[in-house]
């Protein structure tokens, strides 16, 4: 890379600057020549033309404006707090964590108010944090909290003082030019260099990795390398450490590998390995949206200053593709799916999507539709790429961001598997069948969630933490995270012989995905997705088929889910829906015990009540529920020797960090091959007001498997009104152009492509 | 009563306004000196003075017209699809339930459509339902379903026959001058005379009551007498029948007495009876909410047809007291208290709540903070009183409805105990120390709940009864609403013995009530309630004092709760806190269990899993959970030997009829005389979207009883920060007036009036 030319244009571009802009700024520095050679700052997210811009607009940009008021009044009531710069000694949640959490926040934001306001008591502010820091850091051991395996200084892990540094490297731009050459020496030297260091060659098994934790790490280094033209961090930041004498069986807290022979490291290695072609984070949205404010703040920094690696192209534009598909991996109140460890109500409301949405509408094309989702944001970042929103939606540009059917693959050449997610109407269907996940991943192939109007209705259960709660674990994983939330059993995907899939060994998971089988949202009464897993439990193939299916004889679109199992040997199947709300009816009988026992005693059993035992009646078990006020029915075809468990979260649980929600699961025992088809239809509605129930009845009076082959798999679904409906499954040919023809009962079908239904 | 006079002005008002009017309606009668004869219709409900005022208004009243439009667009669809009067079948729910409920509640809409718009489909739509009514209802034997102590005809009970009769009265009243006489013949002597006698003669043990079953038989009896003009029956919804050969034994459904000698009946005995002087309706909001209609409904049309009675002034103005009563029994959402049987969601958006509101406003002398109600509920009823409401808001008169703390006596003289509701800030404190409340009543004598802004955060559990959800129970109540929801270990309130209050024994307990000791709001930061019951267990006396007072040491209002108890003999106490939400931490060691039983065999606690079992580990308990993103902390004051149980509601309930929600339970055993205190904060909150966790720790370091003597009791509050606050109750004399001086570790304390708090 060439800095120099970089810098020589730096320099062209503040001459002809300083001619145009009257710049108001009194510099405690008395050597503007040395500003000069330095490279004007600020250069790494603000910009000095970006900054004239914004005061341009200033008071005719609403929520700028609005989101320049809030930061000013939170800045200026700090001020009047005044500094505090205390000795590290907390968990997160604990008072020195949150403290240095505010601080590195403060900073950044008093930085941009000095830039943009021209006030120098926020320049003041910003200073003398910085030297209260670059007095303390040099006397700090690693921080007296031992749990992590990559301490930090002033919190308990490096990934911490990261994010510390991230945000600071953005003051410090902020303020550099209004700060002496000696005032800069001693931040750099006793500060920023030794933290830098300390977080990459100090860390190697923190920094030399592909991980979310290492891409904080990376950009922390690269950020504050920017700022001071540090070639050396810079590469570092870019590129990875050249050596690092990690060893293949290091493990990290959370039982990841940390080195994987062979993958690129640095900034590079972390945009490379971990996302698909789709924009699709390997360890699932909620880490996603952790990752991408240091991804995206960097490529912004990087843009800025060094614009001819066009790091917003890199990758086929992967960085604005990840927005897209984060944006898309939220249900209709904007929440993300909590696939793998995801703490629910995170949201697109938070400000690492503030700051996505905000720099994919301005360096990738002005998408209208991120305009609506910045106007329920209801904020922006006080940059350039805010200033954009702002004018955009000033403008009145924008137009309703509508989620449609997407499937969303994995791995970083989209090989790996997926995320299939069905929409239609109100309903949203979340079909994972992705790769292990990093060691945030669960093992839970072939799983799915449902939500409607944004309310859970099948829900996947998320982590096992609070996270920043002190008084729960210190805000930490929980240890019901691997014990619970991380199980097969835990998902409503199937278990067999009460075993997790991999055995639940991260190694083995880790060499291993499931496969899209097929994906098709052409039709708009019909999205289907389907998928295969072969590895999970050797020797037993699972092919999982999820529609969803707008049609005239149902109120609503309903779901069909067909499991089909093939296996060498005969087995134990559970196969779970996590429903949530209040049981209706069951047309089984059921045993319910007055005295509770767990399900099991290992893999997650051990956490479930055993509420009820019951066989089905017939051949279909119906289960009606009630949630949020509409009624949900699941139907599902059942042998007569199935058993149906009505069970319930909570069992060993001393602390109550598991939520007691309900399960139904339906076990078939001694089974080789079998298929379980399964209809879920949403339906009517209750009123506690008008005390009105709507439509309180399932729609179907029979639902039935009518071929079940290795190369076809169909049913068929009667409905109260004795309409029949069918729906044909190809199980060896996913060829969309591929002609079929078979009969059943009689009847000759016809069609083209893996599925038919009418 | 003097009807005939009545009618002489009817007649002589009708001269005057037909000179007045220029009436378009085009009658079918061809007799117009026959319809001056029986008086000018519309006259129950709407008037022809109020019709011809609606109509100039029309266009120029914003949420008038808006009510206007929907109520046409529904009519208007329902007319399309035809009139179905089908022979009764089923149980609320259920297709011939709903069908017939919907018939009366629209031919009442079209008959009001008929008389604005003046367009006789409406008219024709009224008379055509009515005629196939009249053809149906001679054929009808009672109602198949067999459960009710009083089966209807078109309904399962009379109580939904005397709903029908009270809305198509009005219905028959706004097409009456437009049939003819012979039409009308056929109608009230094949349909409206002998549905009202099959309801009060054919009835007694459902008319000749005071329950609210009764009220709507009384009002449905007496509101199509009016239009009728027919005085034998008017006397005896009014006064009840003079004979009725009930038994003092006679129960209803509910276990509630049917006949009570010497009590007023009909109407008037309605009215008299169940009401308290503050307009608290002995049963609860609930129920209440849904006796408002019959009372406010028949009172408006007594004040048309019958002015001289001056109803609305009946009884100090109860009736209108009333509706303030129940908008004061709403939490912030405008949803009900679900005291005794109350199903939770019930709101002041009700249709009932809307009629009540619109003629609390008309003929309660127009309070401005009706119109903020109004606005929310954002519809009127369509007659004189929501063309108040809509003149109201239209020019801008509203203003906010601002419910403060509040005590409102129970019993027909104010002196049965009652209920009052501490508030301040986002805290509702509701402490209930009524009277039984009829057959409606739980065993919950000095039970609480709170709320905090609207969310329930230790809940009162409501009934058990999915109100027309057919599948449970015909939407019925449930076993579990006796087995579960009115046992007094299902309340906040002290169990002795685990044991109900007065044996779960409706004659015991409809004998008592408790007593109130003192209330308190005139101090803005700490409002107070204490009150007492003798009579719930013989031997043993209870106080129980609320307070909930705002401090500046304490981020928020906090909650003091001292529960005295002294008896003749050594018990076993059990005091809940229904707390919902998540627990955080606590700070006592308990056992929690692998397998669960239920906590005892009868009396509720057969419902209840025992889930933990703690001893304290200190003088006082602690006990910290999260709800709706808001933390909370119990203090309370500990013996040694105290029993801690985390509890769950779930067990003996194979049918999920039961909500699976917490409980901790403080348990005294082999005890004599004790105080339970405790202090519940609110306090923090937490973010799962920028995961922070603010103040999530209790502000309390100790609590202490200080004093507690047969005179005094004194508790000590100790904050984090050592400041100290003191509250000290009067136990015997709850004079306002009284000085007091004590003196606790030497220190005095003086003051005046039934509590001291510094």
């Amino acid at each position: 890379m060439n800095f120099k030319k970089n810098t020589a244009k730096n320099v062209l571009f503040l001459i002809v600057f300083m001619f145009l802009v009257s710049c108001k700024t009194t510099s405690q520095s008395t050597s503007n020549k040395e500003v000069a050679i330095q490279g004007a700052h600020p250069k790494l997210i603000l910009t000095k033309e970006g900054v004239n811009n914004i005061r341009k607009h200033l008071g005719n940009v609403p929520i700028f404006d609005r989101s320049l008021a809030t930061t000013k009044a939170e800045v200026d009531a700090e001020i009047e707090l005044g500094i505090f710069v205390p000795v590290p000694q907390d968990f997160s949640g604990g008072y020195t964590h949150e403290r240095h959490k505010s601080n590195f926040l403060l900073m950044q934001k008093a930085g941009v108010l000095y830039q943009i306001l021209n006030d120098e008591k926020y320049a003041t502010y910003v200073k003398d944090m910085l030297f209260a820091y670059a007095k303390l850091y040099p006397t700090l051991p690693v921080h007296p909290q031992t749990r992590s395996y990559a301490r930090g200084k002033l919190f308990w892990q490096c990934l911490n003082d990261s994010n510390w540094l991230v945000y600071t490297a953005q003051a410090y731009d902020c303020i550099y030019d209004w700060l002496s050459k000696e005032e800069r020496d001693v931040l750099e030297n006793d500060l920023f260099i030794p933290f830098a260091k300390f977080i990459s060659e100090g860390n190697p098994q923190f920094f030399n990795r592909v991980h979310n934790h290492s891409t904080w790490g990376n950009v922390a280094v690269g950020m504050i390398a920017l700022v001071m033209d540090n070639d050396e961090l810079l590469e570092n930041a870019l590129n990875g450490l050249k050596t690092d004498n990690l060893t293949a069986d290091m493990k990290d807290n959370d039982g990841g590998f940390i080195k994987i022979e062979g993958q690129r490291l640095g900034f590079f290695g972390n945009l490379d390995e971990p996302f698909s072609p789709d924009g699709y984070y390997n360890e699932g949205p909620y880490y996603q949206r952790y990752a991408m404010y240091p991804f995206l703040i960097f490529a912004q920094a990087m843009h800025n200053v060094k614009p001819e690696l066009k790091i917003f192209e890199y990758k086929d534009g992967v960085l604005l593709k990840a927005v897209n598909a984060l944006i898309n991996l939220t249900d209709a109140d904007g929440e993300f799916f909590p696939l793998n460890d995801g703490q629910k109500g995170m949201s697109y409301y938070t400000a690492a999507l503030v700051s996505a949405v905000d720099i994919a509408y301005h360096y990738g094309g002005n998408n209208p539709e991120l305009l609506s989702i910045a106007k329920k944001q209801d904020q922006v970042v006080l940059d350039d790429t805010g200033l954009s929103i702002a004018i955009g939606i000033k403008e009145g540009l924008e137009k309703n961001f509508t989620k449609k059917s997407i499937n969303l693959s994995d791995g970083r050449n989209g090989d790996e598997g997926g995320v299939g997610i069905l929409r239609n109407e109100s309903l949203e269907l979340v079909f994972k069948y992705a790769s292990q996940g990093s060691s945030h991943g669960h093992y839970d192939k072939l799983s799915f969630s449902l939500y409607e109007n944004g309310n859970e209705i099948i829900q996947d259960y998320g982590l096992s933490r609070f996270v920043n709660i002190e008084q729960k674990g210190g805000g930490n994983y929980l240890k019901e995270n691997k014990t619970w939330a991380k199980q097969t059993i835990a998902h409503n995907t199937l278990s067999v012989n009460e075993e997790n899939h991999f055995k639940g060994e991260f190694e083995i998971g880790s060499q291993h995905h499931s496969d899209l089988y097929f994906y098709d949202d052409k039709n708009p009464n019909i999205k289907i997705v389907s998928a295969t897993e072969v590895n999970a439990y050797p020797g037993t193939e699972m092919l999982r088929t999820f529609a969803i299916i707008k049609d005239e004889e149902f109120e609503k679109p309903f779901i069909v889910d067909l499991f089909k199992v093939k296996s060498a040997t005969k087995n134990q199947y559970d196969l779970p829906y996590f429903y949530l709300g209040q049981i209706i009816t069951a047309n089984f009988d059921y045993k319910s015990f007055s005295q509770l026992e767990s399900l099991g005693t290992k893999n997650g059993y051990q956490h479930l009540w055993k509420e009820g035992l019951g066989n089905p009646s017939s051949e279909n078990s119906v289960f009606s529920w009630i949630n949020n006020n509409l009624f949900y029915s699941l139907t599902t075809t059942s042998n007569t020797s199935d058993e149906l468990i009505l069970a319930r979260i909570g069992a060993h649980d001393p602390d109550y960090n598991l939520r007691r929600e309900p399960s139904l699961i339906i076990r078939r025992k001694n089974a080789q091959n079998t298929t379980f088809a399964t209809v879920i239809e949403s339906h009517g509605s209750y009123s506690p007001i008008t005390e009105l129930a709507l439509n309180a009845y399932s729609n179907i009076e029979k639902l039935k498997i009518i071929l079940d082959t290795d190369t076809y798999t169909a049913v068929q679904i009667t409905t109260v009104n004795k309409k029949t409906k069918v729906l044909i499954i190809s199980n060896k040919d996913n060829s969309k152009e591929k002609n079929h023809t078979i009969t059943i009962d009689n009847k000759e079908y016809n069609w083209k492509g893996s599925y038919y239904y009418n």
